[in-house]
């Protein structure tokens, strides 16, 4: 029982994050307890699933799980993909058919994290990061061999989830994901340095580096629920529209967080090239700051220490961030619209909800 | 068309092996020409689908695919894949219910053979290796990270595969595999400069790291071709052994290779503390050479040039390579026995050629 209560600690630490946490209740109006209310039983059980060893006998394995999981993590995966199963359990065309989440709906949640986990463990990898969630990575604190093995154990422990849902098509949706996520990290590799504005690749590297796992989530349990298509579209529509949401304000973090709240190095995004929604909106204006700009970006000066204090402050200063949220939260209202086709539900109103918490989060 | 033909370069050398290559045909009574004739169409399809980018429209992850097919691979996995899918299309208690080899078992050759590449590259950065099939590795030829993101690719593409089957059963045995790869990995780590005698974690380790595999291609087909359970349970048997064996081959050209032929530094199980069945023999047989044996690899002496010189010789001379072979070779036998519930074909007489092949083979 010791180990399971030190499983919950990420959960309870999340639900009462507002109460506890004085700092982050004033900079967030959305109290994430009530967001978790509807379906907080279910993801304390998602919480245990994660840690549990589904390959072998072996404690060593379970060691390891424990140790990625107890690392913490907002856990908006799971979150979404319960929310979204429960706001589409009832069908208003036909009375209520179904009134629980099932077993199945909790496996496909905990896949949704185990994927999310592993593509983090394996990205520290491939950019060479030393911290992640305020700790060390995997790669840092041991080695890249010990990172690739546990990422590749988190694929496998996701596959043996899914394998245990039974349902060819949920099948096909995350092996498409498995395939976004490396083409996404592709395109984002092969954009590195680009000066050029090219929004398209923005999103398309957003949506498939983030967007189509939480989309994935966001609509599988639908089609667990033998919902019509037009359900399953509008939550599939739901998830990509929040994850693109999340993944922008994730590019303007690296801009206005602190490592403190990040745990992540400020201005990471533009030393390694990663030119993100504020710096496309400098870029794009034009004029004197976008010259500069571009200069600072093709000159590798954003690798130094001044070089990205510098282009830091210019895309600050020229509103690069407030029009990187405005985009954020325009995106974020068509997320909140796709939903309209669900019956009023207190999960619903979390995932509306939860759009808000996302716009406003600092970590 | 130039590229495709490309692809069938590696088959078409395979096919032809025993002709062209003299020193090869001499140390192999077994004509691979004759075992692949049963399903040699089949095999080009696979070599077509295995470059064939499933992810995106991206010619650069094309690129990819081809370069890490190109450079060979003995194209053991899919052979059996499709010789099993062949040899239990027909049912003798029924008469002929199937007569072709579908699409689905053409994609089922496909994902066995992604999984096996997969692991190899992310298999190479977890053991430093620098050569594999007598190339540089990925790890080495660019660095780990671009490993890292091709072993995940490989995965996603066997995933989308699995995803198209359809089989939830098939899932299920693919999510397993998955799972003891890292098992097998993790045993394999654990174990290194181990002296203590333990057969039972030496043949799990195998049976995780490769038969698992093998076997999951030799009786998913069975499957999808809707057999009896004893069939499926047969083939299962036989890819099992078969894995084993080749295994345990393949842990003797550690020992009686040279680099020309394997692609592989000789020795290097050794000197990376891999405690193999030649050496198990010597350990177990107890006397002045297990005493030796033991304190080379427990001062690490074998992780030099002089060491393991001396630990192969030692290995060698005392007989440890012949009995290792004569364990391959019963394994190989109980694995023959197995497919006696089949009714004879010339698929079935490839399978049973297979293990012939794999106990000769040397490289």
């Amino acid at each position: 029982m010791e180990s399971l209560s030190n499983r919950m600690t990420t959960l309870n630490s999340m639900s009462t994050a507002s109460t506890t946490a004085p700092s982050d209740a004033a900079s967030s109006p959305i109290d994430m307890h009530d967001l978790l209310a509807p379906v907080l039983e279910e993801m304390k059980l998602v919480e245990e699933w994660l840690t549990t060893n589904l390959i072998d006998e072996s404690p060593f394995v379970g060691e390891l799980l424990n140790q990625i999981f107890q690392a913490g993590g907002k856990r908006i995966r799971p979150l979404v993909t319960l929310l979204a199963s429960k706001a589409s359990l009832t069908d208003p065309a036909v009375d209520q058919v179904h009134s629980e989440i099932s077993r199945l709906h909790i496996i496909l949640a905990v896949l949704t994290e185990l994927i999310h986990s592993a593509s983090l463990v394996h990205d520290d990898v491939i950019d060479a990061s030393s911290t992640r969630r305020g700790q060390e990575t995997v790669n840092k604190k041991f080695n890249d061999k010990l990172a690739v093995l546990l990422g590749d154990l988190l694929f496998a422990q996701a596959s043996i989830c899914l394998a245990r849902i039974m349902n060819p098509v949920v099948v096909g949706i995350y092996g498409q994901v498995l395939g976004d996520l490396c083409s996404g990290e592709i395109s984002q590799m092969r954009q590195q340095f680009s000066t050029v504005v090219d929004w398209d690749a923005y999103f398309q590297k957003s949506i498939k580096k983030t967007a189509s796992l939480i989309a994935a989530g966001a609509h599988s349990g639908a089609i667990l629920n033998a919902r019509p298509n037009e359900v399953v579209a509008a939550l599939k529509v739901y998830g990509e529209k929040l994850g693109l949401c999340f993944q922008i304000v994730d590019d303007v973090l690296d801009f206005t967080g602190t490592t403190e709240a990040t745990g992540k190095p400020v201005g990471g995004d533009l030393r390694g090239g990663l030119i993100t929604a504020p710096a496309l909106y400098i870029l794009e204006a034009g004029g004197a700051p976008a010259v500069t700009l571009a200069k600072l970006i093709k000159d590798r000066q954003v690798q130094t220490d001044e070089g990205v204090a510098e282009a830091l402050e210019l895309i600050r200063s020229n509103g690069g961030v407030e029009a990187a949220l405005a985009l954020a939260a325009r995106i974020g209202e068509e997320a909140k619209a796709a939903l309209s086709i669900l019956p009023d539900s207190p999960s619903k109103a979390s995932l509306i909800g939860l759009v808000d918490y996302v716009l406003v989060r600092n970590k």
